[in-house]
């Protein structure tokens, strides 16, 4: 019958690589079965009991305590296997020792000025201490540990955007740095792609398959899993976006993020589309509108990412039209759209694709309930009214063959000086209109002049759909809206686009609030060579010389010997 | 000062355009400011007061009446306007009706046999009766009349699919017939790309552009906007999507619809996977969880289907991987997912494209809060855990650089006689376990035995993040993990999707549920040459002459002059 021992330790600190490497030494004793060498929070503690491996002694241990416990053959085994611990313990301390290593992070910034970079991978009550002390020593820091309560983030990240340094992380699993990975990270080669990315293993697959595809990277940068969060606020991403932005060697940026919150996220999408180069974007849960807008490029998985930046970057393909439109133009007051359609889909899409652009578009037929028009007849703040539904039509002919009562409320329309936008379609083909632009134009040439009675600008925009051997001639029926003033476009999606950034340019707040106000991250501290100090998991440090970057591991121990109290004092002095 | 004159006829029939253009006759006599020639229903009266024509007479006007008004300079010209309505309603008559032409539909039908298809676009309360004469006379139709209930269409589609028979509409714009186009619709080469509608613009957008790009389409079948609401239930668009398959000379299949059921949709895009061709999709409003499903593509707009489409088209892309997947070898009860990921971003990735394969998935950090997994150590039904979480890791190494409990975890869920499929992630690079396969390849294979040993089938996938250059040799990793028995690829895409289509399989009902018994639309009917009838606007059967189409208009008057009562029992006795 097999027997359980157990040992608790109090107030030691062991890194969890060294607590790994006892249990296995422990398990593979003679006569050992499994065991277990772990802090005791209640997790654990469940774990162990749900492996059978939690004696009734072991129920009442702490988060702090360490749990040793052993299932052998025989007691005498178990109690022989516990006894060795110490000697374990022994053994691997003499053979980690026979270097010299700074015991403190400061002394190794003496003995490495030049390391820009310290990555801290100690467990998570101490993470945010050694990361506050980094920042104070002007360094980026890349935060390993998780654990970390999101009110320490929210602080740290506070004072490294206040001194432009970076902080990835907590709970950030990678990053690359001009071909250096910190944590984990594959060894991917140079290249034109810039990666900001708050998703850990969504960094590695993106930057693998970009490697995969033949091409590679400037930066990795990662933020942590939490930082496209309300509370987090995109800190870090933010900071990433900016520097890829300036950075000359990055031709094209993705963004990658675990699920983030939907206004944080709006507010990202926002400062990329002024990034002046252009973005792949994959949120995970989060489905845009669109496959492409603006300079904007939506991928639907991380492989998709990594295969539209690849793409990009190889076609050179140029940020697309200018994202800023002329709006000096409209008078103060101007703001509304008001849309006249006599196709329903083209309706329906053009809702759905200003969803990106505008908060509320009314419709009398729309994409959402809350959104229905009062009363087709009379518009309201943005409009789009479908001139083609039941309720227009009965003893009527539909608008596409009869230009009536569209011509009508375009003049209306026009005559409301709120209004800076009128859109239509003008759908061609057998059965429409025979010259819809020979009736629609001088009405598009009348409403504006109306406008332009008033002192306003009236945008004009329609969508032409047809093909070149309609009987109406498309050529011509462009030219004729065209010569009327109008905007013309073929697609629908292009007409629509176009509209919307005009009327979010002229909805826009006239003083954009500015995020706190920040030092941007100087982009020469991420050019020259990696150089870094490794607080933690050795490992990362052996992984760093592996890729030929100087470091130096700090034979780092918790603070007034963890406890807690104590530290706490040391810090506030140090402040 | 002006004057407004109204009077009002009862019981009279004309249809819409013929109401434009006496409208318009009055409004150009000398003298005549505005006119309105319009039924009486509410939104028509509401109009009227809207644009200051509805004088007090005419408020109390029912839908059926004819309200005729004029506004005029003086009273006498007003009045004298009035007066000429009865010359111009004569004037029209005679230059309609110099030819003959047959007065019924049955009439015409015996004149023009050969005929497949009946135009509908009477005014809608009549248009139901039409079509429905139409499908006892065996032909397709074409029901181009709105303000039809949807109780009618249900009525009617039900009789339409049990005789294989098409009813495109109501409130169908649009539909083009080898080349031939009904109603609205573009003058569009013939190629080889079909597209199923309900959306008339989006349908004439959608093909005016693969016009534009210099491709064609084999049909372009419209359904009316309503048929993927959940009444209706798709029966048109069910119907098209089985023609198009059966068609050879259709290679790519696009649908487009204004925003469905959602319930509908999936139906749908259930029935197009098993198509056997490429099917592009743009259903407004509705964002799909990713780009390419098996043989499915989404779009982002009706331009971006017509590219898609003609892309695939132009390449002869084959229909991705065959859809079916081998599911006899697991025994009666295998059915669920267990995911044991290291990677969170990953892990959320599984769950986000799961979606379009599984009901329900749950996770220790699920991508919604309703599928929290209640206890982290005990999966349940369909699992994904991320073993990176920091419940996991406290006091504990990274699962990326220490195996122990996915192995113990994987081991346990094998022995679950309900799972299926288990999913791993397998991390390489630096800071990674430096052979991971090493040891997790051991525990896939004892894990497999274990469940073959209880007479199972076990399918273990693992998808492998990593680069040729990682230090753990990405082909020794693949190897060692194909070895002991895991389907191995390095898109996690493609690893869930592959374990997605197997778990969708194994837990689909064995019955499937058919729907009410239909008959497929014999496509010899669509092939040959169009000939068509039409009752309802004249202009569709100008159109279709000018397109070379044989066509017979129909002298239509409504049965029992419209009186609605007796209509109903000419209908009742006709059955």
């Amino acid at each position: 019958m097999a027997s359980i021992k157990v040992e608790i330790r109090s107030g030691a600190y062991y890194d969890s690589a060294f607590l790994m490497q006892l249990q296995r030494s422990l398990a593979t004793l003679p006569g050992v079965q499994d065991a277990g060498v772990i802090m005791g929070t209640e997790a654990n503690k469940e774990l162990l009991a749900h492996i059978d491996l939690l004696p009734a002694e072991a129920e009442s241990a702490k988060p702090d305590d360490l749990i040793i416990v052993v299932r052998a053959e025989t007691e005498t085994g178990a109690i022989e296997a516990l006894s060795k611990v110490d000697e374990l313990i022994n053994r691997r301390k003499s053979t980690s020792s026979q270097e010299h290593r700074p015991q403190s992070l400061e002394t190794a910034v003496q003995e490495l000025p030049e390391a820009e970079w310290v990555l801290v991978s100690v467990a998570g009550r101490y993470a945010a201490g050694v990361t506050r002390q980094a920042l104070r020593l002007n360094k980026h820091v890349f935060l390993f540990s998780d654990n970390v309560s999101v009110d320490e983030e929210i602080e740290l990240k506070q004072i490294s955007s206040e001194k432009g340094l970076l902080v990835m992380g907590p709970d950030c699993g990678t990053a690359i740095i001009r071909g250096v990975g910190l944590g984990f990270a594959n060894k991917v080669r140079l290249g034109p792609i810039g990666v900001v990315a708050a998703a850990g293993t969504g960094l590695q697959q993106v930057t693998s398959h970009i490697h995969q595809l033949g091409s590679g990277i400037t930066y990795g940068i990662g933020t942590g899993g939490r930082d496209l969060s309300e509370k987090v606020g995109a800190v870090t991403f933010l900071q990433g976006i900016d520097v890829l932005s300036r950075d000359p060697e990055t031709r094209v940026i993705v963004l990658v993020s675990k699920p983030p919150a939907p206004k944080v996220a709006e507010k990202v999408l926002e400062v990329a589309r002024r990034a002046g180069k252009p973005v792949v974007v994959n949120f995970i849960g989060r489905t845009p509108a669109a496959r492409q807008v603006d300079n904007l490029t939506f991928a639907g998985s991380l492989d998709d990412a990594a295969e539209q930046a690849v793409k990009i970057a190889n076609q050179g393909t140029p940020v697309a039209e200018e994202s800023k439109v002329k709006i000096d133009r409209f008078a103060p007051g101007q703001r509304y759209l008001r849309g006249l359609f006599s196709g329903g889909t083209l309706a329906y899409e053009a809702q759905f694709i200003l969803q990106d652009y505008l908060p509320r578009v009314f419709a009398n037929a729309p994409l959402n309930k809350e959104n229905r028009l009062p009363n087709s007849l009379v518009s309201q703040e943005h409009t789009i009214v479908d001139l083609g539904e039941d309720e227009f039509t009965v003893g009527r002919l539909h608008p596409m063959m009869d230009n009536e009562l569209r011509i009508r409320r375009l003049l209306e329309e026009a005559a409301d000086p709120q209004v800076a936008v009128i859109m239509l379609d003008v759908v061609l083909g057998y059965g429409s209109h025979p010259d819809p632009a020979g009736e629609l134009g001088p009405a598009i040439a009348k409403a504006r002049k109306l406008a332009e009675a008033a002192g306003r600008y009236l945008e004009v925009v329609a969508v032409v759909t047809g093909t070149d051997e309609d009987p109406q001639t498309l050529d011509h029926q462009i030219e004729q809206l065209k010569a009327a003033g109008a905007w013309v476009h073929p697609s629908n999606e292009t007409v629509v686009r176009y509209a919307g950034r005009i009327l979010q340019a002229l909805n826009q707040p006239k003083e954009q609030p500015e995020a706190a106000a920040t030092t941007p991250v100087a982009l020469a501290t991420l050019q020259g060579t990696l150089i870094a100090i490794n607080v933690g998991l050795e490992s990362f440090a052996e992984n760093l010389t592996a890729q030929g970057t100087p470091v130096i591991q700090v034979d780092w121990r918790p603070p007034a010997g963890g406890n807690e109290r104590l530290m706490s004092i040391l810090e506030k002095m140090k402040k």
